[in-house]
């Protein structure tokens, strides 16, 4: 049971959208500039950033989510988001992409602990400064929504199936606040 | 020095603003709506509980610019941020106030600490939905704007008149993206 009352049946942060628009729609449209618009980082990238985040603080709606838009997104790599939940050290991503990781865990956890060493090594891999914005803004992006989805206990649902239905429609067509 | 190459001498959120406009325009609109837009919390409320979500994260630079915000929107009473920052069930604020700290807080920590009864004790002090939904949104879109600063090292200023100006703006002006 939410917190507050919200639409029944709707999951995770439509549910927020939906009981207040006019945060909603600010929300959707960083969602659809940071993991859509242009980025030297793929979509797939990004995805696997958000996923990671989340499955830090344990949001189940979120991560599942992002998971499976990341899985709809490496296509035929599709084992790569599992791999990297694994241990991302370990999984078949650039070094580049683990750098960044290593940025977004220190960002999910204190964000002061990002150091000029973590920033070094990224660019030792190729990063340039809009990967590192980039990298920064999802991962604080994603410590907002895991929060708020998870603070109001909105409906997150438990089977695989309804994950990939959403990883599709979220890797297709992307981020459009719900209907009204 | 910021992680990544900014515009010189703009400080925090402007600066990243500054550098990803189309980014910058979802994050100050969401803040616009949030904190100045219309709620059952008064301007004041609103921009105490994002500094002290801003504290606990340790963030200077938000936690001292909201500060200033919410001492200039309390006007005579401009003492009550201290005071609450010391402790804020000591504070001379409502009981529904410190009800909505207590969530603001477990957000911080780990929004699926928010429990059914940290709810029902902020209703009981006559808390609606939208008290509940706009704390938990305030302190997780605290938790990401904290982040954001922070991870990328922004300019940080240390002088109490720098915040004041800033405190001014931000409860007159509010929340307008930097011009180009």
């Amino acid at each position: 049971m939410a917190h507050i009352n919200l639409e029944k049946d709707i999951l995770g942060i439509r549910s927020l959208a939906m009981y207040r628009p006019d945060t909603g729609k600010p929300l959707y449209e960083l969602s659809q500039v940071l993991l859509r618009d242009d980025s030297p980082l793929s979509q797939a990238e990004r995805e696997l950033i958000a996923t990671y985040v989340s499955f830090l603080n344990e949001c189940k709606f979120c991560m599942s989510s992002h998971a499976a838009a990341a899985r709809y997104l490496y296509k035929a790599e599709a084992q790569t988001v599992n791999l990297t939940l694994e241990d991302y050290q370990d999984a078949p991503i650039s070094d580049k992409l683990k750098a960044l990781l290593t940025i977004a865990v220190n960002v999910q956890k204190d964000a002061r602990t990002v150091s000029n060493e973590n920033v070094a090594l990224a660019r030792s891999f190729g990063a340039t400064d809009r990967d590192i914005h980039d990298t920064v803004l999802i991962a604080a992006t994603f410590c907002m929504f895991n929060r708020y989805v998870d603070g109001l206990a909105t409906l997150t649902p438990m089977d695989a199936e309804t994950y990939e239905v959403m990883g599709e429609r979220m890797g297709t067509i992307g981020y459009i606040p719900p209907k009204l």
